[in-house]
């Protein structure tokens, strides 16, 4: 008979540190802050197109629609479209506001069999001539899209097999279309080289994430939700790309057979102060919260010193700027949990809208995914429960 | 000494139902299916411009967006904005996208005073001549933003005082802009009437209903997070109208004081196949799932039958329609849910993307909403805990 003692245990922050350390070797995202970029850059030169389709869903997609989001301001005036859902309204509308002939598509799929993707590929394909001049694939170096472009000369971009889809927002796959769009992906890849290096080398940086971590799953059976309320719409994106991330990485049956979830939930103030935050306040203590505040919008369009006859109460509101309404809103909504006392809640100050940040911004949600995962003795980095849908659908459709 | 025993009593079905019944007359929605709709009908005629900009935050938005949402394809071709959020790259693009000359504007605020509506409301005064040619006031009859209209002689329509905001989508709130876009209310207000008749009248409908609240509220504690999964794109917007009408509604303390909650979730198909299942699949068992498909979409775009080289294992999928294909989506992910067997779900199947059909789905909410609100004792349509933050906010500002 044999024992063993570190079954379910939590570990001490050191050995946890130590666990992802190892991991480092296995799991590609870390690796992608050092990545070459001069082949995407080039080709991104040459794209003249003014329409760029992407064609792919969920890690396909959310990570780049996050950063677009965040820069949409700052852009080149390249028009993005996503294709991703088989709903067949959507992809008539969709697909309505794009000029066919004056589109580049590009197929983003890493097993490169994906439904949607291929499906939504192929109606495209009763639209429009697709070959080479106008189509780009993003995908593993073995796959069956692979076989596919390489036999129409199709230029491809590579998807590290150690990367999975919800951690490949620096990969390829968001790096192509955000560099065709203007974004500089240098600049992205040096937020997430700061965070890395901090992370390895720093105490007191991976000590904060590490300490974090740790609260969430010693309380997680109290506060089983997680909240991210971020105070910009530049930042619905990240919102969905993070609901992914934690969803998809954390909700799984660990060593000891034992189901985990930390459960992900997105918010955008101030809107959601008049939907989400009386839930917050005054309902059960079952969230955290992370507020996620912008330091400068640099726009500085103000209210004006207008006064309209009845509404004169409202006067003194005259002369804000909007960038500080919205943090004036931020920061009392902050206050007004924070007084409560019993809801965990922490602040993440983000000091300019720019590729830097938000790439910082998205390593370190990456990063604390990976620890909690550490913590909870998961495989933060497979989805295991979609198999039998998918298994399922293929049996449906083929015994039609 | 006296001892109330029903105090934090759950009480039968009947008793609730009563309570229901009793509540009747106070509370202003469930009169909204009788209104008379012809003044809306006549003004929305009238309407000449082609860009209906609605300037309103929570439920004075919420509940129009889901409808245009879901009716979209439908409409006259007269162009929608919502200026919601304080954001000032987010008003700056939506701005943008409006032309200004061709608009008529809709203020919605109940109470006449909100600090987004009104502030983005001055900044338009900035940009535009703002007058009774181009702007209407939806508010209560004698709120600050009623005594603006009238000085300015501009048409007001009327928020009833017992309809609260997240309750008002079938209100004036609703109506009129939808009207102006062509949507049949009347068909709207028909189906709100079929569910309240059914529900009031018929036992069959509402013991459904009581039981799927007595069910939720008996397990609340376990499962605390309410999912609701919604197989179109259609449904984006009835996603987020529910998600403020269940978690600002139920977020409360109750007469017994203590906290009450279910926190809504809203899901995608097929997208967050590729998110959120994962989670649902293999995590906690802490969520319910409402799953909602589509019978009809009425669109036929079908995945042509065309062999892509390297490809052809998918060949499979040729000449299924999309239509066809999202709902073996759906019904595999509810196929697979279901054989776990200790996830509680249910299916709404809605029959045709309608007037008739949208507005059935929410009303039904809305009673469900009420009767758990009935259920765990609170005040289910006010929102206490917003108050400090207002407050909080004004201080800062004027401080400033």
């Amino acid at each position: 008979m044999h024992y063993n003692k570190n079954f379910y245990e939590i570990r001490s922050n050191n050995e946890i540190f130590e666990k992802i350390v190892d991991e480092k070797k296995d799991i590609g995202y870390y690796k992608l802050p050092y990545q070459e970029t001069h082949d995407i850059k080039e080709f991104a030169k040459t794209v003249k197109q003014k329409h760029i389709v992407v064609i792919g869903i969920g890690g396909s997609s959310l990570g780049t629609y996050a950063i677009h989001n965040f820069l949409r301001h700052k852009q080149n005036g390249k028009k993005l479209h996503f294709l991703e859902s088989t709903d067949p309204l959507d992809i008539k509308k969709r697909v309505s506001k794009v000029d066919l002939e004056d589109s580049l598509f590009i197929i983003i799929s890493k097993s490169g069999t994906t439904i949607e993707t291929i499906s939504i590929f192929k109606y495209l394909h009763s639209l429009i001539k697709i070959d080479k001049s106008n189509c780009v694939c993003i995908t593993e170096n073995d796959s069956k899209l692979k076989i596919y472009a390489d036999k129409n000369q199709m230029k491809t971009f590579d998807i590290p097999k150690d990367v999975g889809g919800r951690f490949s927002v620096f990969s390829a796959v968001g790096l192509v279309p955000l560099s065709i769009l203007g974004v500089d992906i240098d600049d992205l890849l040096k937020g997430c080289k700061e965070v890395n290096d901090s992370f390895f080398e720093k105490e007191e940086y991976h000590t904060h994430i590490l300490n974090k971590a740790r609260f969430l799953v010693e309380n997680k059976n109290r506060f089983n939700i997680n909240v991210v309320f971020s105070y910009s719409s530049l930042l619905e994106g990240f919102n969905k790309w993070y609901i992914q991330l934690w969803g998809e990485s954390l909700g799984k049956l660990n060593i000891n057979g034992t189901r985990q979830a930390l459960t992900p939930v997105g918010l955008l103030g101030p809107v959601d102060q008049h939907s989400f935050l009386q839930l917050i306040v005054d309902g059960v203590r079952d969230k955290t919260v992370t507020f996620i505040k912008i330091e400068d919008f640099e726009e500085d369009i103000s209210i004006p010193n207008i006064s309209l006859e009845g509404l004169e109460e409202l006067d003194y509101i005259d002369n804000i700027k909007f960038k500080e309404l919205i943090n004036y809103q931020a920061d009392s909504t902050i206050k007004a949990v924070e007084e409560l006392k019993d809801i965990p809640c922490d602040l993440i100050t983000i000091d300019r809208v720019d590729e830097f940040n938000i790439s910082k911004l998205m390593y370190t949600f990456q990063l604390l995914t990976s620890v909690v995962g550490k913590f909870v003795q998961i495989n933060t980095y497979d989805q295991p429960g979609v198999e039998l849908g998918k298994i399922i659908l293929k049996e449906k459709i083929k015994k039609k």
